[in-house]
């Protein structure tokens, strides 16, 4: 299982959650990483953490002022970006961009998309992986693999169904073991989580909860 | 085949090209419709004419000042929709939103991608059919058929893969019935032009040469 | 005063709307308004109302599908335009664009904005009119006059330390000729209304009793 | 004079342009600033020269995936940001939102704008300086202060019209420093400039030709 802990614009440090990720990664089989805010990547990913971006703009090097250059964030450490967050939508062709872009810059992707039709057209980009976030849950607690399974199983059917090639994560609501596990069992090979490790009192406790069924 | 011109905010007389839209439509085996600007949509319809809009917004009734709803471009005459045109490029998510609010108000819809991922993509959120056009050729009088007619062909067989049903047309530099026989050849189920008509001498006598082939 | 009726796209009759709010004009100093979706610009201004768009884009004739020309919507029958609702706000570069379209067609203009600093921004721009709505207000009932007077006394005076020609509307709660005259006494010449028009039983009565007092 | 190097997403060494901009700062009267990308702002500040970020998002913290929050930016060294450049033209209440984030986190602020009358609009917002910068002549190399004077100075004229305590910075096209004169002669206190400095062979020697006239 992938686990990936996004730091949104959250006021933790960064850097303690990355080294809690880390070591959390280092006494488990599950793969962990952590994507903080692009200012913070290069502190972060001195941590030796699996570093992601939580976004990159469709751009190549250019005239581009205030543009999240897949480069730039390689360049500063990270390894894989997030595109199309439900926090941050971007426009079909800029989706498509993005993964070229990152593709470009040798950062993995996951494209984020709200449900079984979007992830479908998620997979057609070529990303290696989709992630399914009901925006209704995020935040809640409420794990998608309990609130509606469903929307799981068939996001990881739509994906297969475009390119089999194309992992699917699952986000929203995922907050201990039980959830990760759940979400497993429907088909996701990883999940997406962010404010139950990163508004924890004690974000390795919170990490240790979360892998320690698998 | 299916030849759907766009009026864009060309300063076009909508009435004079929707009558001969019309008139050509009765006199061939294809299928001929024109989408005016919102305003004009009820003016157009009532020559008679297939009706399309060229947008509709991913909206609902309610709060949505300016905003172009599928169910009243429907109650002035539409029967069917553009979504995602290069010129007005929208979120994933929108598109999405956009083919359901169509669907709901028994609208046909169209979705435009810029090359065959993007088409991918886009068969995958169910619309009826979706067109391929390359920005760059967009306006030029250079077919897409000829400059490019890979990329028509990696459209069909995009959409194909993703849903058996959808159909493919085929935008950018159309201007004769050759054009128009090249991109059936490809694979492709109708056109989307628009300067080459609302921009000629006489609408009519471009309709007419356009569909002589056929 | 100037009362304008936005109808947003609630699930309203635009016309019975617009005959409703023609003949309360007749009836009344005040001047009184409706702007109905586009597509619905020209039947709503055949009943000889004055007629305004809730939009219009910082385009000019061209290839700009899906957009809403400024001369379209006047061919169509409005004489004026909103621009920059708090339901579609817009990028300042694209509402400075948007009053230069309207000019250009003739269109009267009013640019909304939320709080007293963005209408001071926006008078700099040279529109006829602006509007303040705090988007919290927006749809509640409760006037702006009375839950947050100092929010319209202070934009008539933001828009008269710029540029003392243009007059300040007032919006979001209005539904009582009290919250009008409260409007009034605050500076504002006019009001911009919504859901207390277009969403009552009997609109003409809910018009009669607005212009009542004055 | 103020002078701003702003980075875009060019293909520069951010470090050795910082570190050039930090000495020639030093050997001058003016003060000079860099502004890079936001995952290379720390590194920029490790060098001791006085960092800009090239925008902020209208966010606090919380759930912002992919945004740029102020605080962050001014966590990893920058004391000061853009916003609504040309190339990130941003809506008007998002300008209003941004300038307040800044303020809120100790930034100063610069507000892009296009035209005189745009000027007038963002000086109403209360920023600490506006730059106009037409984006017809950004990167050209033929400087505003020749280009168009005028543009210059009814700027000035327009900041000054609405708030006296807002300066005015010039941009596009700025080379030399008898651009920077004749800015500073039509009542700019300080210039944009990006790529005559970032894409120069020695970036040192073009700063140094740039204040020498000062």
């Amino acid at each position: 299982m992938f686990v990936l802990v996004n730091l949104k614009t959250y006021p933790c440090d960064p850097v303690e959650v990355a080294e809690a990720v880390r070591d959390v990664d280092r006494e488990t089989e599950a793969t962990l990483a952590v994507a903080p805010q692009a200012a913070h990547i290069e502190r972060v990913a001195e941590t030796g953490v699996e570093t992601w971006a939580q976004h990159v703009d469709p751009i190549a090097h250019g005239s581009n002022t205030g543009g999240t250059l897949a480069e730039t964030v390689a360049d500063a450490g990270a390894v894989g970006t997030l595109i199309n967050h439900s926090e941050r939508r971007r426009r079909l062709a800029d989706i498509d961009g993005a993964v070229r872009a990152a593709d470009r810059a040798d950062l993995e992707t996951v494209v984020c998309a709200n449900n079984p039709a979007q992830i479908g057209a998620a997979a057609a980009l070529g990303p290696d992986r989709v992630a399914v976030e009901p925006p209704e849950l995020i935040g809640t607690g409420t794990p998608v693999s309990t609130a509606d399974p469903d929307i799981v199983a068939e996001a990881v059917s739509a994906a297969a169904g475009v390119d089999g090639e194309v992992s699917v994560l699952c986000g929203a609501g995922i907050t201990d073991g039980e959830d990760v596990l759940a979400a497993a069992d429907l088909g996701a090979e990883g999940v997406l989580l962010a404010s139950g490790v990163a508004k924890a009192d004690d974000p390795r406790e919170a990490l240790e909860a979360l892998v320690e069924p698998l």
